[in-house]
Formats: structure tokens, C-alpha cells, sequence
């Protein structure tokens, strides 16, 4: 299974083609992958907004993924620290590769990769790809 | 075309069985890479052997990514520095993906990635792979 995580940023889009081409060449399902951040400061009726809007592009990326032809297409949305629950699921589950954005949504630097992709390289147990 | 670095190690030849694979699956040529590490103490014979043991290696796993039924594999030995060395080959010709172990022959700590993957991720201006 490939395990693709997603913010709705540029560079996660780009992680997202990559992961639906992994997927079909090897004919393997596709896992798609939104947490939503959740702060000590963030209010109830902010976090369920913000679920409300990551369960849309879920179901967007989804749609897109079918589309393109991909065996087999989940999704699945966490709340919590981004890296932190990616791994979790990426360490659970049979993951062939996971597959990520140089950045996130809140990427500043064009020549570093970002915090949570640098935590994912070091930390999980399966193959890592990092889409630049 | 898929780009794997090799230096003998067994995480190599993990990186190198996962390029074959997506070689294989995506149908795009593989690039073979070893790189003679150089140190300024290295003497003249020392670096004629490293070279030549690398030589053999590299025929050896051409070997093995042709019997696998790669479409077209090719190969390239460098002198230098790993991390230098793959980022010329990586940034200047047309790589879908550069392939690498998370560590290599010197790796020691079991849960961080070596040096050279290290700054393949941060560095690398193509997709990279760190298998695990």
C-alpha cells in the first residue's frame, strides 16, 4: 500500500501525483492522509470547521485518484501533530512507501525540506519518498 | 530514469532491489552509481584498488538489475565525495527518482539516517527515496 499524506498545499499535491503513478505502476492501493493540526489555542467550533474542510478534500483527492484509474482508494483523517500521526499509521499499517511533500503548507525555505518531512525521514520504519 | 546509489552496504542493496522494483513497474531506465569515496590520505594504490573493487561491483549489480528484466540499465563510477557526487549526476540529468539507502557503510545508529541521505533530501532538486 502506498501512504500519501496530504495539507492541501502545492507541494503536497505534487506528493499526491507522484503517490496515484507509485500506486497504479505497482498495482497496489492508495492510502490518502489528513491530519488536521490541532493546537492547545485551537476552539471547538474552529477544529470542526477544519475537520469539515479536510473530510472535502479527502474526498476530492479521492475522486481524483479513481479517476486516474488508482486499484484501490482510501482515506483516512487524524487529528493531532502532524508527523506524529503519520507515523503512527505508517508504522501500523503494510506500508510499501510513504510518500510526502518537501514542505507544508507553512514552507518558507526553498532549499530545506520541511519539519515534518525531516522528522518522517529520520523516524519511520518503511521506505520514505520525498516529492520535490 | 531511476538513479540508485551503491557503496556495498546492505542498505545499498535494500535501495537497490526497491529501484530495480520501480524501475521495473514504472518502466524507465536505471542508472547504476558508485562513488570511490576520496580522502586527501588516500594513496595512488589504494584508489587504483577501490576503483577497480567498485568496477566489479557495479558489473555485478548491472547484472542483477538485467536478469531482473530492467529495460535498460546503465552505470557510472565517480571519485569524490558521496553526497557531492550523487547531487551532480541527480541535478543534471533527467532523474524521476534517485534512490538511496538510509544509510550507508559507515551508518551506526539504527534509528537516523546517515550523512550522505541526509543531504541527498535536502539537497537533491529530484525526487528522492530513502529505503529503509
Amino acid at each position: 500500500m502506498v501512504l500519501v499524506a496530504i495539507d492541501g498545499s502545492e507541494y503536497s499535491d505534487k506528493a499526491f501525483q507522484y503517490a496515484c503513478k507509485l500506486s497504479l505502476s505497482k498495482k497496489i492501493p492508495l492510502l490518502i492522509l489528513y491530519v488536521v493540526e490541532e493546537y492547545a489555542t485551537t476552539g471547538y467550533s474552529i477544529l470542526k470547521e477544519l475537520k469539515n474542510s479536510s473530510k472535502e478534500m479527502l474526498h476530492k483527492y479521492r475522486t481524483k485518484a479513481e479517476l486516474l484509474g488508482v486499484p484501490s482508494v482510501s482515506s483516512i483523517q487524524c487529528v493531532g501533530i502532524p508527523a506524529e500521526e503519520i507515523l503512527k499509521i505508517a508504522n501500523k499499517k503494510e506500508i510499501d512507501t510513504l510518500v510526502i511533500g518537501s514542505r507544508g503548507k507553512y514552507g518558507t525555505s526553498k532549499d530545506m525540506i520541511g519539519g515534518t518531512a525531516y522528522k518522517l525521514v529520520h523516524y519511520s520504519k518503511c521506505t520514505v519518498t520525498i516529492v520535490k
